[in-house]
């Protein structure tokens, strides 16, 4: 069976790649006058540490979201109108990531960072409500799904996909009291994510040798 | 018979997935002084809620414009100069909509909200026509088309797009007297062709089958 | 024989599409606060009509290499360092057009007017020797080439190339004494192109049923 | 054996023709108001060059990486999440180069020169350890490697990829003493890399035809 989603791969791939690249775009240089001085240079740039901070969790969170979509996509052959509306309201929630990452770097360190901590983390909230409504979308039709797929590899995924929303919602809900708690619980988990695909890879590979 | 229009695709994917993503950089945060109380950001933010609209309104209206390029595509099998520069006019237009999407967000509740909806709505008549000419010149020249196209797919292709032009007309003239109003129906019409979208699919598959 | 270019197109396609939809991020909208009436608002923005034409021949001008590009390499099958070089040049020239747009639609109207339609007259030179240069070096490599091509379809693609050359170089002299003249040369040429590029494919057409 | 890499180039690509791109918004024109006569705008056209020059070194940097990552990636057939995971960490620094690059450009001339050197030339030390790493995950497995790959090209890429390091270091250390010499080496392997390239591939040629 021909694979129909490649436009749409390729569609989302240039969203992916573009939201994670316009990040950049919001660290400024510093430009006051007094940095003509090497030292004042090097110290207005360590003061800039948050932005620099913000830009790194999220251009690795669209990574990981891009990692994903690549490994969910890879099991979905057949598309409908439901599963191009959903990813396209995905697209949107990753294309915002960069607005609340803008509140995160500007307001670090001020009494409103537990704002800019709720929204940031209220976000992926969202971004993995659409990640497993799009993934549902696509498992309870077995027609849009790689015929080969196992009921084992799509209960695996599933699984992979619940687990993060618990997670998130803590965050959401702990950015109100330590926003920083809540920041690194996100980071722990992305890290996390980012271990584990390798091993849910090694498996898939050893069920695919051993079949 | 081999796809020639890979190439042009793939372009217009690029500008569609840049034009989505590029709306995100007209939202700028609040950076007022006093926004370091948490109160004070999050009152300004909500401030902001013209921008997240006008935003969130271009992203969707941009996104489905590209289902329909998609669609469009997928019945196109061969390509000639007049189709391609056709094209690059629809991709100009498409281009445009950030800056119409900014006036909207800037006048909101001003005086001057009718001419910014005028330009938004009037665009949008301008894409539809341009949509509507790229659909004549491939239809119009069987030899464009996918060979296994049928008569009845191509009538229902046309009516789907002639409807599009009298509502964003009909937008366009409200938006001179009532602009809230105006934009309400080009959202009720997006609405609409994504539900519609999901029934032609449908239509589709099931007359795939009956063949 | 397989084409070996793919990822030099998509790469390409990727430079051409992002630098064509950066250039409306030239567009600012006014944002003087009298605009809050309807009748300032449009008196303000149809005072800006330089960047809107600026930005249209810019579109456009951009669209057309695009076309070139696409056409030139539906002829090259593989490819060698010279090559992708000669394309990274063009690539980095293509990029720069953003900056004389700027620089056109800031100074028109102004005595600096030469100046800016020099800089942006003499960029398109650079461009077409480029482009001239890339075509050499592939056709002067049989090898790199479509295996079917013949020698009138070189030829042809030779004449056509050399052609931009005098009229760019002619429209560069031009910008020191009638700016204006100047732009309007490169407006013709251009849509003369478009058009002419609708007959040699027409021709191309005629050629291959004819075989 | 079908080549898996398809959707990681896909989106490497963007990210470098993204990456490549936005370094032009860096370029600002001059728009101080005694620039509307020809000769003053054309002073202070001239008076940015270190931004020219800056926006010009950054551009075929990122673009010699883009033909050394298609060179990489020619070879590599199946991927891992280890490499998917590389991947992202030299896309991230790759987006990253836009930041030096305008801190040369602001700071040219400036004792806080050094500073920006030091920053710049350290970027290109990380990207290069990147590279070889990712490059040793590929190699270290036989399996994610073409199946004709021969040892001899892969000791041939491994020489050339533990080159770059030295060097760039080199120019690390040199500009906290002479930025400028350090700038000038950097442009020099970037030149002698280019050309090397196209020699590399000739032998590469040779060899394919010689088998």
């Amino acid at each position: 069976m021909e694979k129909e989603t490649a436009r749409i791969e390729g569609f989302s791939d240039g969203v992916f790649a573009i939201a994670v690249t316009l990040l950049v775009l919001e660290l400024h240089i510093p430009t006051a006058e007094n940095n003509d001085s090497a030292s004042m240079l090097l110290h207005n740039l360590l003061a800039q540490w948050p932005s620099f901070l913000a830009f790194s969790l999220s251009f690795f969170s669209i990574f990981i979201m891009w990692v994903n979509h690549h490994k969910v996509f890879k099991q979905i052959y057949r598309r409908n109108s439901q599963l191009m509306f959903v990813n396209g309201l995905l697209l949107f929630l990753i294309t915002c990531i960069s607005y609340p990452t803008a509140l995160l770097a500007r307001y670090y360190g001020t009494s409103a960072l537990s704002v800019a901590t709720a929204i940031y983390t209220g976000l992926f909230v969202l971004i993995n409500l659409t990640f497993n409504l799009l993934w549902r979308i696509a498992s309870r039709n077995k027609e849009l799904l790689r015929p080969e797929i196992t009921e084992t590899a799509i209960r695996k995924i599933n699984r992979n996909y619940q687990y993060g929303i618990p997670v998130h919602i803590t965050a959401f809900l702990l950015s109100f009291c330590c926003p920083t708690a809540a920041l690194v619980l996100c980071a722990v988990l992305w890290t996390y994510w980012a271990v584990v695909s390798g091993r849910l890879e090694l498996m898939a590979n050893k069920t695919t040798i051993s079949q």
